[in-house]
C-alpha cells in the first residue's frame, strides 16, 4: 500500500516511521518549498503543477497538514480516496466554521462574537467582557493572527495589527488546565479514544504533554470521548482527530480548537501507549483493525524548541526516548521530543524537571494536578 | 550522522527505522543484488566496485550481514571507522576459529573435531559417538552445508554431499532448549545484557523467541552475561553481539554460535524492552550512552516465513505488533514477524498460539517451561 502524504514535514516523517512495518511505502507532496520529512519519495510543489505525477501509483492519500487549498484537496478527493475528507480540512480551516460545528454538536466553548470591523470588534469586547482575544477566523497557527484587548478602546489598533477581514472574539476563559483528547476513526466507524492530555504551553507554543493524568476524572474523559465521538460521526472522519479544550475548576470542559490530524499532544503515545497515534491513523485510513489505545504508564512528552539539547545527555536518561527530526535549529522551531515513562506520576515529574534541565530555554515545569 | 550499513535486508531497515529518530541518515551497500531495505540510500554494489562512493561522506560503517569478504571491511576499516571491527567478522565467518576463542576464554562448547578428509571425519564421529553434526566451517548459514550422521560410515556420503575442504564435526548435545544472549558493548567498553530468551528452531530457522524465561535462574543469566561479556572484551568489541546456546537439563549451557550483529532473536525487545537492540546498536556505534535493556513485559516474536498471515487478522489481536520486511513471498523467506505482549506468560502463550493459528505453514508453539 502506497500513501500519499500531503506536507511533508515531522509528522509525516513520523507516520512514514510507524508505516513501514505495516509494509507502507510513502509518497510527500510538500507546498511550502521547505519540506523536513526526510524520508520516503519527496515532492515539492509550491505551484500545484505536479499533483498529478504524486497521486501516480498512490492508493490513498493522507495530510499531516490542514493549511492546504480546500479546493486542492477536493481535487484530489476526486480521483483517490483521501482520509479524512477535504470537509475535515474545510472547517477546521475556519474557526467561524468550527465554532458552528461545536455549536451544532452542543459542545461547550467559550463565549464569542464573529465580526468584520473595528467598530463590531469593539462592541463585541465590550459584550463579551474584557479581556477578551481576537483571531482571523483562517490561517491562524501556534499564536500567529491573534491579539489580546485588555480595553475595548483597543479595538481599532488591534483590528489594524491582525489585518483580515473576519475575525471571531473569544472570551477569556478562567481554566485550570489546558487538555486535549485524541481520538480514532476507522472506515467502518469504529471509535477509539486515547487517555486525555494535559498540556502546557508557552506563547502558544506547545511544550509539555502528559498522559495519563493522575487526577482526572473518569466522567471528564468521558465527556470528552463523547464530545470527540460526534465530531467523528457528524464528520463522518477516518484518522486521527484532534480537540484541545479547556478544563474549569467545575471540572467542565470548553472546546477550543481541533486539529484533523495526528498532532502534537499526542506524541507521548509513541512510546506511551500500546498503539501510537501514528500507527492507528495508518490502520484507520487503510481499513484495518484498531489499536488499543490504552497508557502503558504515566508518560511526559517535552517539546525541544529552537535549539537541541545535547544527545547522550538525554540518552543517558532511564527510559527517555528521543525524536529527532533532522531539521537546523531555528528560534521557535519544532526540532525534536523527548519521551519520558515512568513507573508513577511522582518519578515521572522528577524525571521531566531533570529532562527540561538539559533542553534549552524549556520553560519552567508546572502540571495543575501539582497544586 | 550518516552511518554506512554493509547488507541491505530486514535488519537493516529496522536499524534505519530506530535511527532516524536519532537523526541519523542511512546508506546501504548491497552486495547480492537483491536489497529489501526499502528505506535510506540503497547501493547495489556485487563486484566491490562502488565502496569509494559508498564511503564518501558517510561517518561510520555497520554491518547487518556478515558474511562479507574480511579483506572488503578491512579495506573500509582503513577509510572509516567500522564497528564491530573486521575481527569479529573474520573470527565470525569461520567455526574453527569461533570454536577456538570459545575454548581460550572458557567459555564451554558441545565436544567437536576439526575434520580436513572422509577419513577424518569418519574417525571424528566414530570417536565422538554418532550421531553428530558436520559443517563446512564457514559460509553456514541457516542449516546450510550440514549433514547428520547417524553412522561414521556415513562419512564418504556426508563429506561429497558438503563439499568443502575443512568441516567441523559436533556431538549432538542433550539440551532442554535452545536460548540465545545478547549485550551491547560501547565505545568506552559499557556493557548492558538483554534477558535471555528461549528460541524454537525448525529446520535450522528461528521460529519463535520469548524472554523474559519465566523459569530462567538468576545464576543461568548471570553465567551467560559473564560468557558474552568475556567474547565482548577480547574482540574490543563496539555494539550489538549475539551468542546462541543450548542449555542443558543441569541448568548449564554449551556455546552454540555467535553473530556480530542485531539478531533475530532479539527482535522481541522492539515492543518488548525499554530500548530496542537496533537502537542500543545505534547507540553503542556512535559513542551514546547505552539504553536500559529491561523487558517491560513478558514478549514472544513470532517469526513469519515464506507467507504472510493476513494484516487484519492480526492486527485485531491485543497488544500484536506487527512487522512487516515488504518482501515478496517466497518459501523459507523471512517476510516480517510479529511481538506479542501480555502481562504474564499464562496469557501470553494463549495468544502466541492464537496468532500462529495465523501465521501460515507456523509449527506447534512449544516452549520448555511448559514441561
Amino acid at each position: 500500500m502506497k500513501i500519499g502524504v500531503l506536507g511533508a514535514g515531522q509528522l509525516g516523517r513520523m507516520l512514514a516511521l510507524a508505516g513501514y512495518p505495516l509494509a507502507n511505502r510513502f509518497r510527500f507532496l510538500d507546498t511550502t518549498g521547505h519540506p523536513s520529512a526526510g524520508i520516503g519519495e519527496v515532492m515539492i510543489d509550491t505551484d500545484q503543477k505536479h499533483v498529478q505525477s504524486f497521486l501516480e501509483d498512490v492508493d490513498l492519500v493522507t495530510y499531516e497538514f490542514e493549511h492546504l487549498p480546500v479546493s486542492l484537496v477536493q481535487a484530489i478527493e476526486a480521483e483517490k480516496p483521501v482520509y479524512p475528507g477535504s470537509e475535515a480540512i474545510r472547517v477546521c480551516q475556519n474557526r467561524a466554521e468550527e465554532k458552528a460545528l461545536f455549536d451544532r454538536l452542543g459542545i461547550p466553548t467559550p463565549a464569542y462574537r464573529l465580526v468584520d470591523s473595528a467598530e463590531s470588534l469593539e462592541a463585541a469586547a465590550r459584550e463579551l467582557g474584557t479581556p477578551v482575544v481576537a483571531k482571523s477566523i483562517t490561517e491562524g497557527y501556534d499564536g500567529k493572527g491573534q491579539a489580546v484587548l485588555k480595553d475595548p478602546a483597543e479595538a481599532a489598533d488591534a483590528w489594524k495589527r491582525i489585518n483580515h477581514p473576519r475575525l471571531i472574539v473569544e472570551s477569556f476563559v478562567d481554566f485550570v488546565r489546558e487538555v486535549s483528547i485524541i481520538a480514532v476513526r476507522g472506515r467502518d466507524g469504529e471509535v477509539v479514544f486515547y487517555p486525555m492530555a494535559e498540556n502546557v504551553h508557552v506563547d502558544g507554543i506547545l511544550r509539555y504533554s502528559l498522559a495519563p493524568m493522575p487526577d482526572l476524572d473518569d466522567s471528564v474523559q468521558h465527556t470528552a470521548d463523547e464530545y470527540i465521538r460526534a465530531l467523528l460521526d457528524e464528520l463522518d472522519y477516518v484518522g486521527v482527530l484532534t480537540l484541545e479544550l479547556f478544563q474549569c475548576a467545575d471540572g467542565s470542559l470548553l472546546a477550543n480548537e481541533m486539529a484533523p490530524r495526528v498532532h502534537n499532544s499526542g506524541h507521548w503515545t509513541m512510546d506511551g501507549a500500546v498503539t501510537s497515534q501514528f500507527e492507528n491513523h495508518l490502520r484507520a485510513i487503510q481499513g484495518l483493525p484498531l489499536g488499543d489505545t490504552s497508557a502503558r504508564a504515566p508518560t511526559c512528552m517535552v517539546n525541544v524548541i529552537g535549539r537541541e539539547p545535547e544527545p547522550s545527555q538525554v540518552l543517558a536518561m532511564r527510559d527517555a526516548h528521543l525524536h529527532r527530526y533532522d531539521k537546523s535549529e531555528r528560534a521557535g522551531r519544532k526540532l525534536g521530543h523527548i519521551n519520558l515513562v515512568a513507573d508513577d506520576h511522582a518519578s515521572l515529574l522528577k524525571r521531566v524537571r531533570e529532562c527540561a534541565a538539559l533542553v534549552p530555554d524549556a520553560p519552567e515545569v508546572r502540571f495543575s494536578f501539582e497544586d
